[in-house]
């Protein structure tokens, strides 16, 4: 596997484009189109809120009921959620829209939103704003770029990704973009990650694909506990690659479904690094367990510790919370066999030993969790199972950008 | 029932004494001690983290083994969690101390802790309090306010509170103090409550009173999310108020109920009120539900949504976040039959009807939200049932608090 430059735009027949449509935002790119030459094979997985976006329900049923899907639309700066059956009209209307204009049905059209809760779309700005990007759908890594920017909302990077693997003789590629960065504490997959490939596979493996991935990529990051209403993942295969189709769990099933794993695990890690405010990644690693479950309870239960995320900011080695978030998390273990250590491009230390302060120096302690990107990991030595979870730092501007988002 | 001045000292027979014992603070009270005349029944609830601290374990014994107790010493400052059997000897230590100054069994003293996590407690400086706190101990109500001040840590305020009623013709008195004010996310009770009554009752029912009472009172309050591993709320009854003994749930026990009930919710407000860095009590109610429990997962869910608190900071009417915390709480629930109000001093407004926004100002909204109290009220339109939890917003100060405690 090579990791590659672009992100939905380099896997075979995949075009972007995007436009400044005024949704909310001013001067600025907000809407993003995708688009397959050839009809693709889709998988989805969304938000397990009960309040669930107006594009959350047309998606899923899209994904559900048609045979494939051509072109995906996404919008920043509203979500159409909590907006009734005027918000899901809307989608059909984006659908319809769509649909006349690139000649595909509007069973094939895909909707995204993100933004602001609660506030109807101007439909007529999205409509328009279809028209100016279709003439501009191209196949360049740029357009993919442009694309990744123009959905994002509080984030502050854009973020894609794509690898190419060999399947059955033939180079594979698989690309993806995603935005965060707020109101991600994924239940099913994450807010906004759009990953395409030129491979061909059956629909049913491909939804299972991704169904699996998810479990430990975008559901295993959080950046502050809050399960969003507008939450997708849509995974859109054209087949273009020319492969002989994978209709079983094969060995090039296996191949797919770890360049899947890479794609998906750095969108989701992008998402964490750029959690709103947040100055870290904090990655919590839980080794050494007796289950899979009690891991990844132990490793999430840590990453969402408003506290621990606060002493993260602070460069603060302060482990009790660590084991005192990991003692609410509902999973049993025993405080007392414990070891835990920091761990980051500047270095690697041993902070306690059974459950105990290791006369650790502090000093070198905030050296090594001043890095961008920090680790913790826990041996509760129990059994030989393992989870890794991503998060954030808990920030001044955590707050700041969330008291005043709406104004 | 009225309600009258005073804490743990509040009700015949109990003294309280107050000490600057250096044990991590400099230049304050950092120790209390509260002690009966006579003996007491004594009820607990303590944690239910995995991670319980040393003083917790001894308190969960002596509650459970001792015939009667009669001193309860606390300190500030340091925990005494994550410290093994060295932590739980200090526990004996302390108990011992006390005993031998005041001519009780050692079984009969529990001890509290709250602070750092991971740190030893210096045992000597606690024995040098007990010394300086036994010869002046008394039941004014100034020693019971100046305790009350000892035990705090991040709080910005003392909090305690005292009411009376007549139970079988008798003036029964019951006055508490507690402190929050971070990692304060009780899951059985919360970080440190005292209450103490001079009412006649039987141990079981003393205790059968507090372990229903914390469902409504401190288990519905949340600052951070984080379960502490020192939570403990302890009710001791030493029967001077000359009642004959409550042995059943009578009519007196009922009386008994409502006052424990006042004392502790009051307490319980008062610590979400001084949550972390708060500038605001945050309530929220959820009516019409279907089941008891439902009410409680979805209003506990809104309090400790980290968007919703930062908005409520920002005095921002954010109704959505509401709903969607709503929506991950795990509680079903049609989004679209939801009315929700804003309410405070300053008013109350209906925000949105049948899960859609009504046309309300935006700017009277945020005077609304802009009191010391605010109040949300959701009716789901399923039931009678209805709870209510309380917690606070989420402000810089909550991050800078967090991100240098230890220093």
């Amino acid at each position: 596997m090579k990791q590659i430059e672009g992100g939905v735009t380099a896997a075979l027949g995949f075009k972007a484009a995007s436009a400044a449509a005024g949704i909310k935002y001013k001067d600025r790119m907000d809407m993003a189109m995708i688009f397959s030459q050839e009809p693709c094979r889709a998988a989805g997985a969304f938000t397990t809120n009960v309040v669930k976006a107006a594009p959350v329900k047309w998606d899923q049923q899209v994904v559900k009921e048609s045979s494939y899907v051509q072109a995906v639309v996404v919008n920043a700066g509203i979500a159409n959620a909590c907006t009734g059956a005027e918000g899901y009209g809307y989608c059909q209307e984006t659908a319809q829209a769509v649909s006349e204009v690139l000649g595909v049905p509007k069973t094939a059209v895909l909707v995204a939103s993100t933004g602001v809760i609660g506030m109807q779309l101007p439909v007529d700005r999205i409509k328009a704003g279809i028209g100016m990007m279709v003439p501009h759908l191209d196949e360049s890594l740029e357009s993919g770029t442009r694309a990744a920017k123009a959905i994002m909302t509080t984030d502050t990077r854009k973020k894609e990704v794509a690898v190419q693997v060999e399947i059955g003789g033939k180079t594979v590629t698989v690309g993806g973009m995603c935005k965060g960065s707020g109101m991600i504490h994924p239940n099913m997959c994450t807010m906004l990650a759009f990953v395409t490939t030129d491979l061909a596979i059956s629909k049913e493996l491909l939804q299972e694909a991704l169904s699996e991935d998810i479990k430990d990529t975008y559901n295993m990051i959080s950046v502050d506990g809050d399960t969003s209403t507008n939450d997708t993942v849509l995974l859109l295969a054209n087949g273009m690659a020319g492969n002989s189709e994978i209709t079983e769990k094969n060995q090039d099933y296996e191949i797919f479904c770890k360049a899947l794993n890479v794609v998906n695990e750095t969108l989701a890690k992008k998402m964490a690094g750029d959690g709103e405010g947040c100055t870290a990644l904090f990655e919590v690693k839980i080794i050494g367990a007796e289950t899979k479950e009690q891991a990844v309870i132990l490793s999430k239960s840590v990453i969402t510790s408003s506290l621990t995320k606060a002493a993260v900011f602070g460069h603060d080695a302060n482990w009790g919370r660590i084991l005192c978030a990991m003692g609410y998390s509902g999973a049993e273990f025993d405080p007392e066999k414990v070891d835990l250590f920091f761990e980051s491009k500047a270095g690697r230390m041993k902070i306690i030993e059974n459950g105990v302060a290791l006369p650790y120096s502090e000093k070198e302690a905030t050296r090594v969790l001043s890095e961008p990107e920090v680790t913790a990991i826990a041996d509760i030595k129990m059994g030989e199972a393992t989870a890794t979870a991503w998060g954030c730092d808990l920030t001044f501007d955590y707050v700041k950008i969330n008291a005043d988002y709406r104004s």
